[in-house]
């Protein structure tokens, strides 16, 4: 397995390096507060008993594990608090691709790059389907990918880059495919705090018993590094993955999980619908700004990025570098996403000058 | 693979639901207090601002990387802050199986049950070699098994269970016939700051290109519930382990990490040596107990734990679970730990009532 520097970290740093002013829409990480409970959390854990600062369960802490449970419906035996979403999508992952169930893993095109890191991580072999023009998801041409060799299929809703909230039916008819064929779905729903469409329904709905579902606080709390995240399992999948989860981690950091339920339980929905309306009003400015320049581009259901195409301005490496230098707006690639959007560049709207840029865009487009 | 759930946490319950008051020497959880600056490391995090929520750089924070790298005189590069000891040898051991070295784990017996959990999940087969009776490695056993089907050896010094601190030529003997071999090396080293001896000397003193040294802070500032570790890699091995450890966890928990690097600044050289101390009182305390017991046993260079053979009463389920029911203290099986110790009983010392415990033993086998 080569390492290759992440093309995120990269453009990083080449902005970093640059003459002028910068706004950085590469990366994901919240730019607002956390819910103030975090704080308290920390605090409060900081002053505990030093047998709280053993080992937990190697699944989770309980109360913490009953809360989510109650929160998403399940049974807490199906579930997992892992060291992110990230981990919770290897363990589920994995729980596909180390079966005799195949090797193939398919993938909706754009696509979040760490998924066909993990497939190939594990030994399977990625195969891409592209999904619709405004990024949701193919049903039929995902359910004709899926073979007897396909292990695995990995949804992710809302969608990282393209925006889309998928609907609920399409991943009924993929899940279904996918049972007649026995392979597994994981379903990553960590911006599931971010439906800006209020059409977003969980696959947890769907009680298959071949659904893995995988989320975390990292964007929803905006503490992208606490690294708390869970995966939710069928019941007959859930051990195995408990094994893989204690060989490779021991148990998830103990700080941050109690710091994430002290926030379950202290925070109010008001705290996660001020993130929404924050960045519903960022969209409305940035797709004004994205008009204003001429580009194509679908408006996000939900999650952070929008994904946009400049007329004969494909979004190459070279040219996002010439946005860094002669725009001083930083995005990325399409082509970190698979080839579907080789041409598109994804903005992160994870800054307070989401306008700003948006009018440095439309400037630099004008004088083109 | 298989769950089972682990045979401490079996025994754990067990000892829980038992009718009298028993001594938990079941687990290696340190019971006295961490550094104080782990405590005030967590009350200035949690007051910073909300940018050091966000994700830190993959491999870890920069300052803790170069504070560890000072430590133990390496360049930081090749340093991965992991997610516990236990990731830093998943992530070493996977160096060695990735490969198309072998598919062959060459592990001591007595051997610590994670590293045989990891072999058979990374698709390795494990060759155990027996160690000597008093614990240390028989390099001589060990160089033999090493073949051109070895992918890797794992060592651990001092050693979980026996006690024993390995000397460095034998460690180099194994070292030297691996490279012959194009085998890696793994040296967990996590019980380095409980070294009794002081005979203990780190293997990246050898300098090998094929040597993977892997340690953390859960028992030298008893802290095992914050997940905080490290992997040092030959410079020709880093990048694929950062990309292994991206792909499964994206990055080690920031608040955790935070902590440490304070009690790394802040924590002087006596709070190690108190330990230490506190450690040797048990140890002779309990080795006393033992030889009034009539009991078999090495005392510990190093490490938490000590392992005893009582004639004619096998460390099987049964009998451990008798010494629970009967004389009040809680041991794990031998068995848990390969085939070579399947006669003894391991007992940690990390409870203040070890004496007592020594008492309680004396008492039931003087009765038997």
């Amino acid at each position: 397995m080569e390492y290759k520097t992440p093309q995120f970290f990269h453009l990083m740093q080449y902005a970093a390096a640059a003459d002028g002013d910068v706004i950085d829409m590469v990366s994901g990480n919240p730019d607002w507060e956390p819910p103030e409970a975090i704080r308290k959390g920390l605090h409060r854990y900081a002053d505990s008993d030093a047998s709280e600062f053993q080992y937990p369960p190697s699944d989770g802490l309980k109360p913490l594990k009953h809360e989510i449970a109650e929160r998403r419906a399940v049974d807490p035996d199906r579930i997992i608090i892992t060291n992110g979403t990230g981990e919770a999508n290897y363990l589920g992952m994995a729980r596909g691709l180390e079966s005799d169930r195949g090797d193939t893993c398919v993938l909706i095109d754009p696509v979040y790059p760490y998924y066909l890191g993990k497939t190939s991580m594990l030994g399977g072999q990625p195969r891409l389907v592209e999904a619709n023009r405004d990024g949701t998801l193919d049903s039929a041409d995902t359910c004709e990918a899926i073979t007897d060799d396909t292990a695995l299929v990995v949804l992710n809703t809302p969608n990282n880059p393209t925006g889309a909230v998928y609907d609920l039916e399409a991943i009924r008819a993929v899940v279904e495919t996918a049972a007649d064929h026995d392979a597994l779905v994981v379903v990553d729903e960590v911006y599931d705090h971010f439906d800006l469409s209020g059409t977003f329904e969980s696959a947890l709905t769907l009680e298959a018993d071949n659904v893995i579902v995988t989320s975390g606080v990292s964007k929803s709390m905006a503490i992208t590094g606490f690294r708390v995240g869970y995966g939710i399992f069928p019941p007959a999948l859930v051990d195995a993955a408990k094994t893989r989860h204690m060989l490779t981690n021991v148990t998830t950091s103990r700080p941050a999980q109690q710091a994430v339920y002290n926030a379950y339980r202290e925070s109010t929905p008001a705290y996660y619908q001020a993130a929404r309306d924050r960045l519903c009003g960022r969209i409305e400015a940035f797709t004004d700004g994205l008009d204003a320049a001429g580009a194509e581009y679908t408006t996000p259901d939900g999650g952070f990025y929008v994904l946009a195409r400049f007329e004969g301005f494909p979004g190459t490496m070279d040219n996002v570098k010439t946005l860094i230098d002669e725009a001083g707006v930083a995005g990325m690639p399409g082509a970190t996403f698979g080839t579907a959007r080789a041409e598109w560049i994804r903005f992160a709207l994870v800054t307070p000058r989401t306008a700003q840029a948006a009018e440095r865009l439309v400037s630099y487009f004008d004088a083109r």
